[in-house]
């Protein structure tokens, strides 16, 4: 049993917008993606999301409003609350999320990703 | 809705093995607990338990074996599994897990803590 290193995790891909899984916690996964530019409007009508900002910046667009995260910082969108995340540099984000998640919730569309496993 | 920023809900507080609340995904809780010393054996019977190390350095003790964790490092330690987590100096810990777990798991004891939650 080891450590999971995020940054030796990090340095294993380099696409955007495609969520890995790095650890699991009963049913949930503990995700990391990378992120650049803007993603797609969408919402999870079962459950919340957890962002975890590790290097660079994201914006989480909502209709009400705009939440910005540095590294150290995190947030919660709300189950059924539509989002739409930005980032304007390289971001890495960590994610907790039911492994059933897909990253594009009820918008699916391109974007939508397999979730690959670094093992 | 705002960010939350891990430095500053670290600042709130200061006593040690006394995990507080910042988020809440579905039925999980984010919290995050400053360590220093050793906890007590312990396992928890229904669930894994995620450990990111923030700042300093854990070492989680099994009867199998220690992971040693520095800050963006991780492990779930399997449920069932007995573990005593020991820090050398100040360290600072995000865990994930479902909120009805109690940080002692089957132990009990003195250092069972309750829950408060970082407004």
């Amino acid at each position: 049993m080891d450590a999971v290193n995020l940054d030796a995790m990090l340095a294993r891909f380099a696409e955007h917008w495609s969520p890995k899984k790095i650890a699991q916690i009963n049913a949930y996964d503990v995700r990391i993606v990378k992120v650049r530019g803007e993603f797609t409007w969408h919402r999870h009508a079962d459950t919340d999301e957890f962002f975890l900002v590790l290097d660079g910046r994201l914006t989480i667009q909502m209709r009400d409003g705009n939440v910005v995260l540095a590294p150290r910082e995190l947030f919660v969108v709300p189950r059924g609350v539509e989002h739409c995340p930005r980032a304007d540099t390289e971001t890495a984000v960590l994610l907790f999320q039911p492994g059933t998640v897909i990253n594009t919730g009820d918008a699916g569309g391109e974007l939508a990703a397999q979730v690959e496993e670094l093992a």
